[in-house]
């Protein structure tokens, strides 16, 4: 096994190849806000950068978005060769957590969901069991979460997508209801709280990175962690849904200053707010054992690690420091752990992970054109 | 070169394995409405169904749908190696008239959409023509309907989308205001007219069968047709964008009491709505060269072609009879050649086309569980 650390560049995600293209489907796709005078409506131009987009329609703010599992099927793909289980049930509700755990981050309340499920051919759809896993977890996932599955599309895409593969994708509309809870970090500011919730593991980021590294490893994803559980089994514990918990802060009076799903990018996301502030971590949550063992196996070290993976931390709330405690109790209650980790402070733009001496600046994170 | 007719399930799309999966979908959707009542929302049961999903969020009603290219870009792929066009620009359009001209349908006025473009590597990214003429003809279109692009995802998903192809999709949020545009079918009756919206050929449905004739051509892609165009340059003409009509048909006082997209299976669409009702034409429009050509080459009789490819009419208008003629001048003032070429009649579900002698009866088009 070589002993090459693994990054994402090596792994297959050249981040330098698409953003040229981001940058400019940005600047078309604001240039269209304009359309919406006609229909008596505005956008929120805030909203653009964020992670969904938000009109104003009226008695409420309306938003939406469109988001992609990536590649994590592949894993649930070799996973059934080894146990025989499809884990669909687990992959439909990553999909839609892409999609739900990225709504509430401007404090929509998500109400309807599509499914896109776009397979290399018909055989795909041909299995049964695999196809009703995919849609108990779907429809599981969107109970857990107050949604209404409203449809979606079952393409059979031979030629484009892979033969026996499926590409899956979510979207997703919710209501900002009331006005008040719209949360695109206006109100963000130094002394703010930052409450991470806890992941249940990879989540569906950096799957890359855990698939090249199951092919290094001589026994795959059948390789046993300190848990004896399977590396590949681990990697496919679903993303945790956290739209209960951002609902029931609102009942409980709570309205986030700003909220930041950890994903690509990993705590680098935590700096996503436009502003030049600070956020200094002195306490990190524990690392669930799959990312445990792909930091090790990888040969990363912190600073890669907590930049590409979520290292435990799914979700960053960032709360007035009077109501972090009870938002910490709200999550457990929920069966989510969380935890009050760091703070806000006026400064340059920047994380900095206290316990590990990690640090990313400004510059590592690029999301607006 | 063979001469065996081609139809769907010799072109390799065989609704027979897609649909156990779709009725199992659509119930389990279904059953998720009952979380809309915790938002103080309800669905219109109705929209399930139909080409949209409709919510009832007060002041009016809000449709969302999420609706996928299908092959199309594979054809531009292969022109691109004849004529050095990219032809992306184009099948933008094609992706978003998917989305918006089903949406539509049910009397929305589509506000905002999403992109999806997933991609099989980076390299997809890189050619920098391709890609920006996919994002001028998303923004084209976009600002032909009114709508605001919000966003999108552009993933690189090496091993589930084909190296050096794309998977294209669009969702769509749209506005039914005021409540009384909602055009479910509760007031189609005998009696109505059908307005026919002229295509400008293939559109995005009859693509399969469009390029498995491709392989039997012997100059392939690059046959001319009877007016010298080539048979894929002719394939890539963009779908109609028909939201400008029915917005223009409001602003006239005309509300459909119904509305079909004509995509996939043909002019079996047009009765899709739920009742039993007979559907007449009189006269059927000029067919666009290249579907004249595919049937043609495919040896295909009036039946296959009429109950697979839209043969001219990319969208069906039913109207009380006294607003049709008003209809069609308010499409052709839009430069969209329009038809008052049937009626509804009562009777068992079916579609006549009286000077084709063909006939489609209720069996022929399953599309609910």
């Amino acid at each position: 096994m070589q002993q090459t650390p693994l990054n994402y560049k090596s792994a297959g995600v050249d981040y330098a190849k698409i953003d040229p293209l981001k940058v400019l489907a940005q600047q078309a796709a604001s240039s269209t806000a304009v359309n919406l005078a006609q229909h008596g409506l505005s956008e929120i131009q805030a909203s653009r950068g964020e992670s969904a987009y938000v009109l104003d329609v009226g008695d409420f703010y309306l938003a939406s978005i469109t988001e992609c599992l990536g590649t994590k099927a592949l894993v649930a793909d070799a996973m059934r060769a080894i146990t025989g289980k499809t884990y669909y049930a687990a992959i439909a509700q990553d999909t839609l957590a892409m999609a739900i755990n990225d709504i509430i981050t401007v404090g929509a309340t998500p109400v309807s969901a599509h499914a896109y499920w776009a397979a290399g051919g018909d055989e795909w759809f041909a299995d049964q069991e695999r196809a009703a896993d995919l849609v108990s977890g779907w429809k599981a996932a969107c109970d857990a979460c107050g949604v209404s599955w409203g449809g979606g599309e079952t393409p059979s895409l031979s030629g484009v997508v892979v033969p026996g593969r499926i590409d899956l994708a979510a979207s997703c509309v919710g209501l900002v209801r009331p006005k008040e809870r719209l949360t695109l970090g206006a109100k963000l500011r130094p002394g703010d709280a930052i409450v991470l919730l806890a992941s249940s593991g990879i989540h569906a980021n950096g799957v890359s990175l855990a698939r090249k590294l199951a092919e290094r490893l001589p026994q795959g994803y059948a390789t046993p962690l300190d848990d004896a559980r399977l590396f590949g089994d681990a990697l496919l514990d679903p993303t945790v849904l956290y739209s209960p918990v951002t609902e029931a802060l609102f009942r409980h009076g709570i309205i986030p200053h700003y909220c930041a799903n950890v994903t690509g990018h990993g705590w680098r996301k935590i700096m996503r707010h436009p502003d030049a502030l600070t956020y200094r971590f002195a306490s990190v949550p524990p690392v669930p054992p799959v990312l445990r063992f792909m930091q090790a196996q990888a040969h990363i070290d912190d600073r890669e690690a907590y930049g590409s993976l979520n290292m435990g931390a799914g979700f960053a709330l960032f709360l007035a420091p009077e109501q972090a405690g009870q938002a910490v109790e709200v999550a457990r209650q929920l069966g989510i752990a969380a935890y009050q980790a760091g703070v806000v402070e006026a400064g340059p733009k920047r994380v900095i992970i206290e316990p590990l001496n990690v640090e990313f600046a400004q510059d590592e994170l690029t999301l607006r054109a």
